[in-house]
């Protein structure tokens, strides 16, 4: 793929990332509301066409090469649009490349297991996108506000107390590299919402009657936890944005402007490790030589020997 | 979703469906060159984006009401279209709720449980479009084609032998009872291609460098057997087009025809169980209420009570 419009994609990425072994604070160091100056609302369509178009490119490869797998870690707060950003960044991507995963409440036996177990049962094969919504971090931010869900669960005296959450960013930093290590690059980005954009987006979930369904009040009483919330996130991001796998911070009260920076952390991914379709050995050339003569001594009468004119799979 | 769509969908799929209990003869009945006189070459981009997009509306009401689940089984012979399909048909739904497995050679494990467990393993869950590329019907084509993969397996005596495909076709009958009767449709579609149209798509794999990786010169070989897959994809077709989960035979020669008729029995199979958001109940109302009381109170200074415009997740 040609440089220049990778090129803009690290152009717009770059500000996002958070260097690693540096310490953030959400809410001193990002700005929900922040687009950048790379492009606006009007370019957002065309940049995210562009985009699915890339991705699109790289996947087939991807897929083709059947070396890498890549996982897209997607963590963000109530309402700040990781199903929409899905949708719109991998509608037009060949769906038998990519394969989405929720993680709710824990099953019996996946709380028979540890902490990262069930996480590990839904990583991508070789060849596949796989997009966790919601993920590992979920161990590490809703478990750390809500410290009362470890006592239902069954862990030795040395996987809780004190320390566990220096302990548990270790893991997963380790667990990353591994994956990264054996073919499995790891993109994560946290979708950054401000707390004044997820009370309107509350409110239009309650106002409008199609999206009732969405709401709970649940989601409402979570909003008292904003302020632990915030740190837990910081302090994650923080420990666990590595060089092997970084976090990108996305700016998440302007959908346009989300949609295609997740977008192009995705295709820097791919660009990294630049899959591509493999290639035929003189072996398998004499064979598909064979093959077709083969093939073209099956013409039937009246059809000419070879009768190819544009590639299969276009028409 | 108004009728007169839906209407014209039944009347182009209607005639592809095997009728419960009748014998059929590929090569007799079914002509791979069909296009119907219902649509011509150009409407079918625009059929087609209509279709994907009814699709996409089922799709969220199926996600929302997270009650049924639908399987969509593809057979094809080689070069039938199966993945090219897929991609067209699907890209455009959304990608959180369409889970595609391919089947390849079993792994140790499987071939260690009965011939069904892998499918089942995954299948659909409910508020998910499932679809099954290659499924379990290659236990009652391929291995018919090829009885010797039978010897490989540890099957005790009644498993196997006099009425093995009978038995079979009974077993899945009876197992896709039990899907569809537990809320899990099963829509299945034979992508039947002509044995001209496969050897034209084989050279063209065979000229184009970039389609080199996707021949195999097994392909080939495999048309040798031609004549016995027609009979045991016409066999299978007889024995297993049910009430409950009738197959479509659908004429694959032109991409363009076949891509509309499986979206179309997709949508079809949709239309029927006619997934819907959850409705709102009294109590949860009183709830939405209350939440949005407590919204309202937490709006900044000078931000209006109620600042909701338009729908959230459309901008």
């Amino acid at each position: 793929m040609e440089d220049v419009r990778l090129e803009r994609i690290r152009e717009i990425i770059e500000p996002l990332r958070v260097e690693a072994g540096t310490a953030v604070v959400l809410e001193r160091d990002f700005d929900p509301g922040n687009t950048g100056d790379m492009f606006d609302k009007k370019d957002s369509k065309r940049l995210l066409t562009t985009g699915v178009e890339m991705l699109d490119y790289y996947q087939s490869r991807l897929a083709a090469q059947d070396t890498y797998g890549v996982l897209l870690v997607l963590q963000a707060l109530d309402a700040g649009g990781k199903d929409s950003t899905i949708r719109h960044v991998m509608s037009g991507v060949n769906p038998q490349g990519v394969v989405v995963h929720g993680f709710g409440v824990p099953s019996s036996e996946e709380l028979d297991h540890d902490y990262l177990w069930r996480y590990q049962q839904k990583l991508p094969a070789r060849g596949q996108i796989g997009i966790f919504n919601r993920s590992h971090y979920e161990e590490v931010v809703v478990v750390r506000v809500h410290p009362e869900i470890l006592e239902g669960e069954q862990l030795p005296a040395e996987a809780r107390g004190d320390g566990i959450w220096e302990r548990r960013y270790r893991q997963i930093n380790d667990w990353e590299r591994f994956l990264v290590e054996n073919g499995f690059p790891v993109a994560k980005v946290f979708l950054n919402l401000s707390k004044e954009e997820q009370r309107r987006r509350f409110l239009r979930r309650i106002d409008f009657p199609e999206k009732n369904w969405k709401f709970k009040a649940r989601d409402v009483r979570e909003r008292a936890h904003w302020d632990e919330y915030q740190i837990a996130f910081s302090e994650m991001l923080s420990a666990t944005s590595t060089e092997h796998a970084p976090w990108y911070v996305i700016p998440a009260d302007h959908k346009w402007f989300m949609r295609v920076a997740v977008a192009a952390v995705l295709v820097d991914t791919l660009a990294k490790i630049d899959p591509q379709y493999p290639t035929v050995d003189d072996e398998a050339r004499k064979e598909l030589a064979a093959s077709k003569q083969e093939l073209e001594a099956q013409a039937p009468d009246g059809v000419a020997a070879d009768p190819v004119a544009e590639p299969a799979g276009k028409e």
